[in-house]
């Protein structure tokens, strides 16, 4: 398993603050000098001459966090009472759950969702399967699959202890698209064995989103299983990352007045990320793209795509535009940073090298993986290839989603705030729309469906 | 696919009645004489002179309703406004969802449930497996697993069409035990390949429900996947359905003197439920079991597991109890009951002998399919078969659940109310217990977690 740095370590501390002014700031001001960052602050209750509040805090790990209790322990004027552990105590139980969406209150209920009254339902599928669409969740339901070879920076940690992040998954699907997603774990690296028991279950699912499974594994799964089933295969890592990217870089490109289609665009990195902002890139129309990759399998794979295989030294002394997906951090030496280029440093937790560092080293912007979270592409997407009745999901349908994200970023910033729920309706329409335009769609006919007219 | 009967057509009529005593009777007798029943009624609105109601009708079918709904615009005092399908109306997009449980509204809370907060959890399951019970959803999963070739009295319709019954079976899960139940559909006849789908998403669940699956094939996709997995495998239409057989059996035989272990009991029909209560009436102790099937791989099966095959009037003429499992309205003639026979005609929606013409025929006693559902047995059972870890469900577990669910019927009743949700937690509590006694169960040492110290 890879470092974890940043600010990971996120603890709720309770306590009471003395009434009068700056003793809030001075705890802020300690907690930035550890490198954390305080999150919400929410008042318990009033007490006499001060408040009890909860304070999130960030900092970079457990011994930061101890030594920051230490500290406040020693101020005058606030009071540790206690300290959550906030990250686990939210986890109890897990994220998500399978909930009704019908009333059952009593035997009426009952008969009209179960039997005898679902019987009528069936058979009207049966005789009708199109209808599907309309009376179960099938057409809602994204499986999130995973084999858990490609857990965050965390690497190859199995499906299950992966399983808090397809949960996590699950969570924002529902949260920011209405989007009813359910993890699927697969103990198995065998592309044979994930392809198979995809296909055997897909017909609960109306597309499936493969995640966090490693390279090259990731690619023949996605291929297979896209050519072989009638509904959208689409692996997060590759191309909702790569989404994102490009609707950063339309940002970027404005920011800086760079024409991308004719600037040089580097990759460092051809790994799934790496491969599907190549191949999204492309799309877009950007005409030179180099890449690097220690990986030889990788490399060809890129030079099969298209790409213009190079060393780093290469990619940093040509590109205008640097991708970095690697997950080695300080990969890039300043050294080699040129003037004016543009760095998207993306690995995360600890990015191939500081914007901060690529700045002072003449770069003309640089920002790091925190700037491009895939959570702003993924429950659009597939809401808007959901409603399409999609049969899979194409470069118009990413790059749709890729140009709405950019349009609706706010002035100076890369994409969106994520939890901005109108942003992933915007961007469900317009891959609905490129779907739909794009004949990517399995066309559904209206059907008449006899009702009972209202009488009188 | 068979006959549908019974009341299965359900419409919600809208209407306005005077407001004087006697209308409401008079439409409740309307009913009545068309074979139907009245369900819940609800008061819309008060207008003046009368009040506008909401009344669930039960009929036969919707030709019956037709002309109903032509009796009431003919009924002095009663106005019918409008006819709902609420059937249908209430199918719509589906039953169930797949919803949070913990918050997500600003961008603390994305960080404890997503990037970086998710990376602490994924870490400490990759190296403490066992909190995966404690940290996930994983545990309290349970996949609803079918290939749609057994749907009610349906039969072959395909999974898609099988999926409104598999979401009431989600949705009876969460309402009455709180667990998550996920549909699984799998297109497929070969036990081959379902076998090796569940296999492959197994780490997803704690148990697997095997549903709606036709016999043969349903012997041996439970028999092997509940040895290969070490998490509960129990196909519901064999097990689950003989828990309740048995529980209202041990009721039958108080309310009617019966020592069961010692009466022959016949059963009529040994596909999936009667080949489940074979073996679970065996289980309890009854010495003697008779059974016919027209097809004769049931019937041998039957034979190795230590039943007696004979014919339909063998069974009639020897056994004291008859159970009848066999999708054969009107299978029974009446002249073939004996004295003082207890009658289980077990068949939906129309079974093998009405119960009042079993009685008329001398019969002691005389049930259908509408009093043993088996919505009764597999919320708690699958529960407690989660909460003990268990790695299989035992004929102790499937009996202490028996146990519990005739215990706790009314006197008089042969099963406790559905929606009586003490009841489903007395099951799990005795099928807990029933796992942890037989040791049918995964050891899991309570872990030493290093927690956080409330600091002061």
């Amino acid at each position: 398993m890879k470092h974890e740095g940043g600010q990971s370590c996120i603890k709720r501390m309770r306590i009471r603050l003395k009434n009068e002014p700056g003793y809030l700031g001075k705890l802020a001001t300690l907690v930035g000098e550890l490198d954390g960052f305080l999150g919400e602050i929410t008042t318990v209750k009033i007490v006499k001459g001060g408040s009890v509040r909860d304070v999130d805090v960030s900092v970079p790990d457990e011994g930061v966090f101890d030594h920051l209790c230490d500290l406040v322990r020693a101020m005058e004027g606030v009071d540790l009472i206690s300290v959550h552990d906030v990250v686990r105590e939210t986890h109890l139980g897990g994220k998500i759950a399978v909930r009704p969406s019908v009333p059952l209150e009593n035997a009426d209920d009952l008969s009209i969702v179960y039997t005898p009254g679902v019987a009528t339902i069936c058979k009207l599928l049966y005789e009708n399967p199109e209808l599907a669409r309309k009376y179960t969740i099938i057409h809602n339901n994204v499986a999130i699959v995973t084999n858990g070879t490609a857990i965050l920076g965390l690497g190859d940690i199995g499906p299950v202890a992966g399983m808090p992040v397809m949960e996590g998954k699950a969570l924002l699907f529902h949260e920011l698209a209405g989007v009813n997603g359910f993890p699927i774990l697969i103990d198995s690296k065998d592309p044979e064995i994930i392809v198979a028991a995809v296909r055997a279950i897909a017909p609960t699912f109306g597309a499936i989103k493969l995640e966090d499974i490693r390279a090259p594994e990731c690619f023949e799964i996605e291929e297979r299983l896209d050519a072989e089933l009638d509904i959208p295969v689409m692996h997060d890592d590759q191309h909702g990352t790569a989404v994102v990217v490009l609707a950063a870089l339309l940002n970027i490109a404005r920011y800086t007045y760079t024409n991308l289609r004719r600037s040089p665009v580097g990759i460092v990195g051809l790994g799934a990320a790496g491969s599907g902002i190549h191949k999204l890139l492309k799309a877009y129309g950007v005409r030179e793209i180099l890449g690097v990759d220690l990986n030889p399998q990788m490399v060809r794979r890129f030079e099969e795509a298209g790409g213009r295989p190079t060393d780093l030294e290469g990619v940093m002394r040509e590109a205008r535009v640097v991708i970095a997906t690697t997950g080695v951090p300080g990969l890039i030496d300043p050294g080699l940073v040129q003037e004016q280029q543009v760095i998207l440093a993306l690995s995360n937790p600890d990015p191939e090298i500081r914007p901060d560092d690529a700045l002072a080293a003449g770069a003309a912007y640089a920002v790091d993986g925190k700037s491009v979270n895939n959570a702003m592409a993924f429950p659009g997407v597939f809401k808007g290839a959901l409603r399409a009745n999609a049969t899979t999901i194409n470069d118009a349908m990413k790059l749709a989603a890729a140009r709405t994200i950019a349009d609706l970023a706010p002035e100076g910033d890369l994409i969106p705030f994520i939890l901005n729920r109108g942003v992933h309706e915007a961007v469900a329409k317009a891959v609905e729309e490129a779907a739909l335009k794009t004949g990517a769609v399995t066309y559904v006919e209206e059907l008449e469906i006899p009702e009972l007219e209202g009488a009188e």
